[in-house]
């Protein structure tokens, strides 16, 4: 039998086996690559990041940039330019946010948007909010190269006055109240100002709001600003949510005194009981587990002179998770110590609740679909809170939403030593497309 | 047998026994009133202070009147003329001291000298200082009025720039150096010009030191600053001494970082670090029996942000004692705490020693002379420490020293609402000048 022969053979008797063969040999590839791997450009991502901290004060490696500023204003104009020349429909809302949409095959679906902000603390440095703007439009860029068009329009924002205090996000959420407007920012605009310098519209603020469903999900790529990754040496943090905050203002107030002349035993040193105090908390956060944070950030003491027993201490503590039940038990053991120093020490301690923001969870299927991307794509990876406010849990009052977090070296941020490499930007990029790809194909699920 | 007879034979027969009769009669008032009691006028003293405390720049009650400044020169232009009023010959030394003399009967004899300071604290009160001047000159007044006349020459003595730092009387013990001459006080002029400003001569000013054995006794009258007598119902405090003190810069370095999004357990929080020891520091000073004590009066966050775990922390300690060795022996006590509490909380804790002012003590025979004349004026009083200083601490290194306190009322000075009656300064006043009389009569025993 010629080698013909028996092929022909083969394929006569085994039709039916062969095609399951070969159907077999097809099936395996599109369970595990169901999407192409699609590698974002590190050298692109890394020339934009670069390019954009031009526009901003020079701070010995950072960038001065405050929301609304002259510069946030000159640095949104290299946005928009970067946006038109990838071919998106660039518009401003009313609160100021600058959105560049791309259309879908599909007019009807809603949006899968993405982004972040290009807005800079006053000792800011390049990476924070600017690597997911620069990452998203690589998104963008990287779809061009690839001549895909997606089912879903796709929307890249970038959030205006995200430092400041959210005021994008919150504008798009419909939290943003009439009294914000009147808030002083770092650029020494109020937001009110700030939105009409920026091509917004105050008076007209309704119309930024987004309607629930008219995003399918939303996503932020964003330095992780604390040092999980960079010290686990892991690829991507596949957000859970963003922790909740509770702030309380503490004061004390004892008897200044002469340090010299007032016995031990009669005084009243708010210093010593404000020590205390921030001890007794710090062991509170830490005799429970879990990823829960508490700080007592601000101290200033009163008159603060050598020989003079102080006699009041303002101070600010609060405290971080992504549960607001787990914060309050803690803060509920710090409660009785609050009395016994008070006791001890004759002075008078009051406590101010200041502010609470609740948590904000991260989507569940957006986190399944972050870890798979990540992981079809060889990825390290791991689950972790975010225990800095984003803009996405303003987005997420509007749409599910789900966070992508690179490393910081060092965990450093808000800083001019503030680090993300070009590669585990462009590995953050290459997740971020998957991610939105697979939504595009297959929904939320 | 007549009387008379009986008297004759009586005197005959018991000479001396009735000689030592005579004798004791004398004796008995001799021990118990050596000195005739004399009283200070109460209103007198506290109409005085009352036109002294119209130099300066009225604050709410209090006085401003910073030394070598434009309000001082005006009230110690009051001082001087008060003293030429009751007679004493005035000059002004090289440092630029004010000096009131009264001719004793004998030339050969050594000065008694005695005063205080009339410069205030920018925000201080009427009586600091200004206490010690007025009854010193109650008691030239009343040795006036009672035609008395000491053996010993009198000097009223009031130092100028005291709160400054004690210059006019380190210029009198010899300590003012030439670096000191350009020290910038809290009249905006420095020492050297001060000086030279209010009558002195900084280019001479080793002709205002006093030798030894010039003085036979240096008394200061002043407000105890502290809450002792008034709560104790005390009439006079007879000084021990004042206290030396010790002082500690301590600087901790931690890690500035985001506080939520650095973890418990890796945070170098310098102001857990720094309250650590404020409670450590508290407790040592407290271990031990005795009125040494302990302060940390300053203390500053970096960068005190409510959302951001401190880097640093920089605070002062100072440590206040009659006896060196024990400040040294509570320091060591701190010292391991120091490197636990850094080890603990992962952070550098450097402490350097900043200044050493050893302690002055009081002549044990005027502490005598002083209570013993406290006492037989019917005053209560209590033997205790100076914890603040005072140009004593100086005149201690060339004359034997003594201190007598009198009530501030609720402990407190420099502020506008330091207080003492005029009848506890009438109190002071009566036991200085008993004090002066029971040297004149009887030297230092």
């Amino acid at each position: 039998m010629s080698l013909l022969r028996l092929f022909k053979e083969l394929i006569t008797k085994y039709t039916y086996a062969m095609r399951i063969l070969v159907c077999f040999l097809f099936f395996i590839p599109s369970i595990s690559i169901s999407q192409p791997i699609i590698k974002a450009d590190a050298q692109r991502l890394e020339s934009r990041i670069m390019a954009l901290s031009q526009f901003g004060i020079q701070t010995n490696g950072g960038v001065m940039r405050p929301g609304f500023g002259e510069e946030d204003i000159k640095a949104r104009k290299y946005i928009i330019d970067l946006m038109k020349m990838l071919k998106l429909e660039v518009q401003i809302d009313a609160v100021g946010n600058i959105i560049g949409r791309r259309e879908g095959t599909d007019s009807n679906l809603p949006f899968i948007s993405f982004g972040s902000h290009i807005d800079a603390v006053p000792l800011g440095g390049k990476y924070d909010g600017n690597a997911g703007v620069i990452t998203a439009l690589e998104c963008i860029e990287l779809l061009n190269e690839q001549n895909l068009q997606t089912k879903h329009p796709l929307e890249v924002i970038v959030f205006v006055a995200e430092e400041d205090g959210l005021f994008g996000s919150t504008g798009m959420s419909g939290s943003l109240t009439d009294a914000d407007l009147n808030f002083v920012c770092n650029s020494g605009k109020t937001v009110g100002q700030g939105i009409n310098d920026v091509g917004g519209n105050s008076k007209e603020l309704e119309k930024a709001i987004r309607k629930k469903g008219e995003i399918l999900a939303f996503i932020e790529l964003h330095i992780e600003q604390g040092a999980t990754l960079y010290t686990e040496k892991l690829d991507i943090g596949v957000v859970e949510g963003i922790v909740g905050i509770e702030e309380w203002a503490i004061t004390i107030e004892g008897m200044t005194n002469h340090a010299g002349t007032t016995p031990m035993n009669v005084r009243q040193d708010a210093l010593v009981a404000a020590s205390k105090l921030v001890v007794a908390i710090n062991d509170a956060v830490n005799s429970v587990p879990g990823a829960q944070v508490g700080t007592v950030g601000t101290l200033n003491v009163e008159p603060n002179v050598s020989n003079v027993v102080p006699g009041k201490v303002s101070m600010t503590l609060e405290m971080r998770d992504l549960s607001k039940k787990k914060i309050l038990s803690v803060y509920n053991k710090v409660k009785p110590q609050i009395k016994k120093i008070a006791k001890e020490t004759r002075t008078k301690i009051q406590v101010k609740k200041d502010l609470s923001h609740g948590p904000a969870l991260a989507d569940k299927r957006l986190q399944n679909l972050i870890k798979s991307s990540a992981e079809e794509l060889n990825f390290s990876n791991k689950l972790m809170p975010s225990g800095a406010g984003h803009d996405s849990q303003e987005m997420a009052k509007v749409a599910p939403m789900g966070m992508i977090f690179v490393p910081s070296k060092d965990g450093i941020s808000h800083s001019p030593d503030e680090y993300t490499s070009p590669e585990d930007m462009a590995k953050g990029a290459a997740v971020l497309l998957r991610t939105i790809l697979k939504i595009d194909k297959d929904g939320l699920q």
